[in-house]
């Protein structure tokens, strides 16, 4: 019953296999491994864009703040929802690796950004007038930070009002598979055919060790972005190992195996909660994030059976009476069993 | 006949048994991981300094850059080699991260600086002269690039001369466990017994996957170091991993083995190099890293039979006639064995 | 009738005259000038602050970004009003100076933070999680850019939930005579008394040619600062020519009368636009700066008859019916006349 | 007998009278003022650049850090001379404002760089390796620091170099006028007919308050320059004060006048001291300023007599034996008088 965090699962057994095989011997470093190759080949054709440029950071936030920087000027505008990760979760890596550029919070329910708000925000950024920071880009979260996916034609309209703007569009895809299983969408169909520029395409959150891809779409950009990678610390000499474990991630769809079993228990999850007594969902669970809140009573039991998860915001206290309702995220991961789930379920109805 | 880096080197077996063994069950993310408990205590009783604050990162540039941007103000002189790391092979870290301090390089042979050039360039940056960036910070890089080793009394005597100015000294120890070997000295003596208040204590050069350990002996900018790692995106959700990878380094004293077993392969390639015919040595080799100049007959020998290596610099070419001299660096790993050595002597002798 | 902004405004002849007289021989440069001492003693003493550090720089924005930029780290948020100065017509200045902190911002009516929304959001900025930005400093902008004024008692009160948070405080004076003025205030009670620990005191918008002083309450940062303003190119060589504005500024009390007229001249249009047919004030108007609503037939023909203001937000159109209504923007400054008042409310009433 | 810095010379009547006529009423502001249309006309005439993009900022340093800011990306490196005014007297003003980039020193006497040393350096940043820092600019300095002068041929020779690596070049003119009177050139055979993409062309060392014009060839870069000057706080609201110093500096040649004024008492002072006992000039005197060693009896008597200057470098003390040499730098201003020189002269020579 570990609900806290898609980043408190271990790694899947076919990375930590891949990791192995790609122990064999010495190997060029720095990105030059021949894995890197096959890697780049298998991003391209899994997102038809065979000349975008594909590299390998460790971390999110760094395929964001990288992703951010180089698109993005110093004195630009970053268009993006009050609960975005970038916003929320990265002590301000955005201002850091743009220079200081102005995160500009669009608002909308369950962390999506509405049109109508994106469109109204742009519109304000007086473009021309010195004083003012200048229209930067737009920067979508999918899945969003409260568990909601954005369909495809939400992501291109908010992508058509950013074009329409001039302005590029990122993707944070860190629990990207999950956002695809969700929709039924091809790669390409929630990226460049929706008008995303570049994508931070997540696999830390989905089972493996630590690798997140960042793919450009228009390579002309590439160069810069090795600079900056390779000036914040984030090339890797012994490359290969996250060129590994990107491999298996893409091998055989186990990407999009892993994320469909995490969403399902999500789904699992979040209905058991619907229905348990006390039980009422916040957001949409279109993923394997649950928004909900329970009787302090029904948290009492869970956290006493052993239950780990975060209540929601994370400084808030158990205290108060037993019927007093107290709001949780629960994250379900590549790993989670229906047992774990059922278990939990079980538990808050006492 | 692999001489390329120690970057190139796989990962030891041990630290991939350590991974497969931290990979049990879930695990609390970012450096919450009980592993890294253990690993900081292990750090602390190494280094006989029981208040170091201990952080993992994983490349060995943003080992050296957060320390830097931890210790030094963005006006601040940061007193280092030419050939220094930090000056020359991480396209500017150190100005990014610090927000624009400038490398001031202080000359001496085989890439070690000497004390009276350290002191005279400390003494030539007035202090409070607002027009002139000031004394920030003084950086040691042991081993350094030319695979020279400080002892630790040359170390003590150049952080005695940053002391006298009142400024913090680090340690660029990204061959650390080269340099402790190479001279029998502890861990306490090599840094903060002999002045030094920052570490950067390599591990992915000797036989780790990617694991860097900043080791600061006076922890008061310990929150400030985890703020930097954090907005930098060098903070890992699955931390056990990097722990995981430490924790086998430091068992069983495996990180000096193989230290060990990579200074005596330099050694025998260095002292066959000397005795070959045209051969000859630019640098001493007092760890795992060989400088020298060979007849370019020798070269291509080498390279025809598969030997891979670097010339040096890495522009030069291999044209020219057959005895004119050609210098390369060859570098020693963990895995590096006799007989590859004695492959590649007999190679070169023709 | 010229309202568009105080900074429109000529050179008041006692400034000129003044630097008509530093301008007799040699000085020594870079703020060694003998005036710069004597302007530096005449505000200590009307601060009754005898330990301040003080400094001239030549624009608000800097002022206001170096005062940033020395008390908050660059990952510290930076609490201000939605409209304030440094949020909206900085381009960016803070985040640059800063190295990346996030402007944070805290509502109110007239562009006055309240203190519940204050301690709020700094409540919200969850302290110790390193996935946030921390805690910075409190920015107060007094007046205020919608042309209220903080009393004492609510700058103290503001201080006051900064400094129990243990957060600097700063104040953009930017219009310091006005806000004085309107309040009766003496510049101590304003500042340091309330809990201001830093002051951007302006005087470009009441007469001066382009000077702020920069009034450091506990001068242990001092020497930062200095570092930090000759490294943006903000420390001018022929300083003395800063300090003899300053010193006409301090002169007889010229600024508080400047600021009396300008007050006086806002008050007496106010007034008038309150009272004519259509006229409606958007915010108090406790200084110099008057935010109205008038009918479209009102301004055309302030316009035709060459009154110069801004309509509000700048981008607003003119085009429309008669009778709708339109807001503006206008500006007394020291040299406003009565006349141009009148004038102007003549021609508004048609 | 002030010979400290040609910046602590007063400012020039011509200069103060057009201070006083524009301070005639109501301007618009931040460089919308009428003087400046009439400045950036002449800019353009003078230099024979009709599509110049022409600013105004009130230092020194800030026109060349906003001049390699806008030109060199983070990861560049800026060539410039060991003695460079943005290498020596900026306090990292240019790593501050690039973000970064690196200053890579090219020597050579008298503070001018050698073609072949530029070559040399451009050729040794080894392109296309992430590792390293990117060819970014060439910056020349123009009278240079130790006062000598580029020809047209010098610094085309530079640029050329500099253009055949496909780098921008920047002129730090501080002292632009200065080198013009010593060369007979014109403004465009020194800057764009050269090679030079953009100019700092000083005026505050040569008889202005605190002006520097920023004058951008290729106008592509405009806008991003107005950004970054605004950002840093470098745009004036009353910029009219900036704009009328220009006015006056350009009118009738009063710039080349004042030049022609300093460089020749720079000639007689130079002259006087190489024919002293115990005089020796340190570098050519081709404008404004001497380099020369005297005895220390000979300094002991010009600073009794009230003689000011600096030791250099400036850190130097008097203390020694009477006829022991000791360097000085002594700089004539526009308002420097033959009578000042001779009675100087007439004081070395006891």
């Amino acid at each position: 019953m570990y609900f806290a965090s898609d980043n408190t699962a271990p790694v899947h057994p076919k990375v930590m296999e891949s990791l192995t095989r790609a122990n064999a011997g010495y190997a060029p470093s720095y990105g030059g491994d021949a894995i890197m190759d096959t890697v780049r080949a298998r991003i391209r054709e899994l997102f038809e864009a065979p000349q975008a440029a594909v590299y390998l950071v460790a971390t999110g936030s760094t395929a964001n703040a990288l992703s951010l920087a180089t698109f993005c000027p110093p004195w630009g505008a970053v268009y993006c929802h009050p609960r975005a990760h970038i916003e929320e979760d990265e002590c301000g890596a955005p201002e850091f690796y743009t220079g200081g550029a102005k995160l500009v919070l669009v608002d909308g329910d369950d962390a999506k950004m509405t049109p109508a708000n994106l469109r109204q925000k742009i519109a304000d950024t007086v473009q021309g007038d010195v004083h003012r920071v200048q229209r930067g880009m737009v920067s979508i979260t999918n899945v969003t930070e409260m568990g909601a996916v954005y369909s495809t034609a939400e992501v291109a309209a908010l992508c058509d009002i950013g074009k329409s703007f001039g302005l590029p569009c990122h993707m944070d895809g860190a629990r990207f598979a999950n956002a695809l299983v969700a929709t039924n969408a091809s790669p390409a169909e929630m990226t460049w055919k929706a008008g995303i520029d570049v994508l931070s395409f997540g696999g830390t959150k989905n089972g493996l060790m630590g690798v997140e891809a960042v793919v450009i779409f228009d390579p002309e950009k590439a160069w810069e972005f090795e600079l900056r990678r390779k000036r914040s610390g984030h090339l890797f000499s012994k490359h290969r190992y996250l060129s590994a474990q990107m491999q298996a991630y893409l091998a055989d769809d186990l990407w999009l195996s892993l994320a469909r079993d995490a969403n399902a228990m999500g789904a699992r999850l979040s209905a058991g909660i619907a229905a348990a007594k006390g039980g009422k969902l916040l957001h949409p669970t279109d993923a394997n994030m649950v928004f909900a809140t329970l009787p302090r009573a029904a948290h009492r039991r869970a956290k006493d059976a052993g239950a780990t998860y975060h209540f929601w915001p994370v400084d808030r206290s158990l205290d108060g009476p037993d019927d007093a309702a107290l709001s949780a995220r629960m994250v379900c991961s590549w790993c989670t069993t229906a047992d774990d789930v059922d278990r939990f379920l079980s538990t808050i109805s006492g």
